[in-house]
């Protein structure tokens, strides 16, 4: 199997991983390897990927002397909780697995973020390693350290800070993936050329229609340089105090549609280009993007087959949804916001008026 | 109210704390207030606690003008699992706690140790300052950073390293503690004579009566160089892989003993206590300790009325047990042992057999 790959390193002083990037990585047991404390994995996957790629990556690390337990979840959004959280530590503690034993997620970014806070959490923090399986979680969870679970009354409410040894983005996994799953990827893709990167944004616009046809050289060229943009936002400030924020661009108008309409009706993505274009109609009303940049949003949104209208849920209940997420600082509703494209801020700094009249829309 | 206040700070770089120790810190909110990050803190405690102490550190907050959200759970550590953990999680979440919250933990080991998960993991981490009311918690679970959880299948499996902003040590709280409490808590000073300070263990020797009968010069000297010696080891080694095991001294053995006889039958503090005497007993089988030494050790413990035989569980039950510690290290159980009185070693290189003799009495 030749295969070009790339590789991103993630700079986050003793705690720096690589990001490799590229096709058929899954089976190559020896970019595994070395990252174990000991020969010991518990892969964690779900109903739907561990049928198509579970074999493809636990055999060669069997056939390399790996002891390789699998445990499998229930697929979807609904099970990102404790109950499900418990399923992953009751599996480990009985195949009594120790603090060398590392957690491997297989899948996408729900099983990251469960296996992610199961490895952070489990004897207070083991070694970890992402195979994200979708474009969304291989351009966003992937990268960050951001692990968790959702709590009845709000998404991803509990969770830690915790980064991986290595992640391994494989691109042909994508040719799995659901349409609309790749679509609500790119929304996120797309986000990074919108908060910090023009030319990439530029760069987008030409090859949107190769991207969402899966041609090799432009997924893994989009998925290097969306990593990049987020490892360079993440190095500079781990802990979300400061431009990490500008990552959530869409995310806090996004968590109230998921949160309105129940987790998993909307994809996260799908939100989140909805969430988008709201922030973008936020940003015009305050003479920060003018009508051809939104257009050219809405535009690139679209060619990705993606939602450009948020569902009316009536301004309060926006409100209300949006008061819970953690963007809030003393009780104010901060939010990210356009200033030309490729150029994003995050302010609490406009009037509640505007903010109304794109949430009546 | 007159106090003499000593403070001892935790070097550990950006994450450093202060440790006040003394007489009526509790209702001291001018020792709080510069600690946090906006006027708002959530007071977790327990039924037994809250009615003694609550509004002694609640009524200065609020006088100080700081919104004060008290959360009173069951008390003990049957309820040290997810479900009460849940309950933190819940009341945060209703009264829309946010990043900036500042999560108080008022009461023994149990409480400072749920309180300080949830602060790890709620919004992935909020601050957190520990007010431990029992002399347990005050020379042990509030310094090291150690938080967590139960789980049916073992103490302490699920949790997380996470640092408070500040503890407070109120010696004054210990007078209402029962009298086997208290028994329990001088297990743990006398370990860290036991493991790393013979000048110490001496000092408690000349000391212990004054100690149990809570002489308050006494009391708060014990209190300091216990969290001196613990704050040592920690500094150097936070993450537990190398001299801070130490620290575990008596607890292979001890956790085994609360498991088998069902959390909160044995007090931790007097499984540790047994536990530590099974060590010694090891010790002496390889000629590291001699019958004098073991003597003073049984004598001490003694004279703080703690129990010096384990239960017999018979040799393989205990071998079960103690399998499933974090203590292991490739499937072979590492053992905190002594080489004479103030100092220890971690190993497992020890004969199967010679355990089993200490594991048969």
């Amino acid at each position: 199997m030749a295969s070009t790959m790339q590789t991103l390193e993630v700079s986050l002083g003793d705690r720096s991983y690589p990001i490799h990037i590229g096709q058929h990585l899954l089976s190559q047991a020896e970019l595994i390897l070395p990252h174990l404390k000991r020969k010991q994995v518990a892969i964690v996957s779900n109903t739907t990927v561990a049928p198509l790629y579970m074999a493809q990556l636990a055999e060669p690390l069997r056939m390399a002397g790996v002891k390789v337990i699998e445990i499998i979840l229930p697929d979807g959004e609904a099970y990102k909780n404790t109950e499900t959280l418990n399923l992953i530590y009751d599996a480990l503690l009985q195949n009594r697995c120790e603090r060398s034993t590392t957690l491997i997620a297989l899948g996408g970014g729900v099983i990251g973020d469960m296996t992610g806070y199961a490895a952070a959490t489990y004897l207070r923090g083991v070694p970890f390693i992402q195979i994200p399986t979708t474009l969304l979680s291989q351009v966003d969870s992937s990268v960050g350290g951001k692990t968790g679970i959702n709590h009845p009354l709000g998404k991803n409410m509990i969770g830690a800070f915790y980064q991986p040894q290595l992640v391994l983005a494989d691109t042909e996994t994508l040719k799995t993936l659901p349409a609309r799953e790749l679509s609500a990827g790119v929304a996120e893709v797309i986000k990074y050329g919108l908060i910090r990167d023009v030319k990439f944004f530029d760069w987008l616009e030409s090859n949107i229609v190769k991207l969402m046809a899966l041609d090799t050289a432009v997924t893994s060229e989009a998925i290097y340089r969306s990593c990049q943009n987020k490892a360079d936002v993440v190095a500079a400030d781990e802990h979300e105090t400061g431009e990490r924020a500008t990552l959530n661009l869409g995310h806090t108008f996004g968590h109230a549609v998921e949160n309105a309409m129940g987790y998993g009706v909307w994809l996260h993505g799908e939100a989140v280009a909805a969430g988008t274009i709201m922030a973008a109609d936020l940003s015009k009303r305050l003479g920060w993007l003018n009508d051809a940049e939104v257009a050219r949003i809405s535009k690139i949104f679209k060619a990705a087959n993606l939602p450009i209208e948020a569902p009316k849920l009536g301004v309060d209940k926006y409100i209300d949804l949006m008061g819970l997420d953690k963007k809030v600082v003393d009780g104010k509703i901060r939010l990210v916001l356009q200033q030309g494209i490729g150029k994003s801020v995050v302010t609490s700094d406009y009037p509640a008026e505007a903010l109304r009249q794109t949430l009546s829309l």
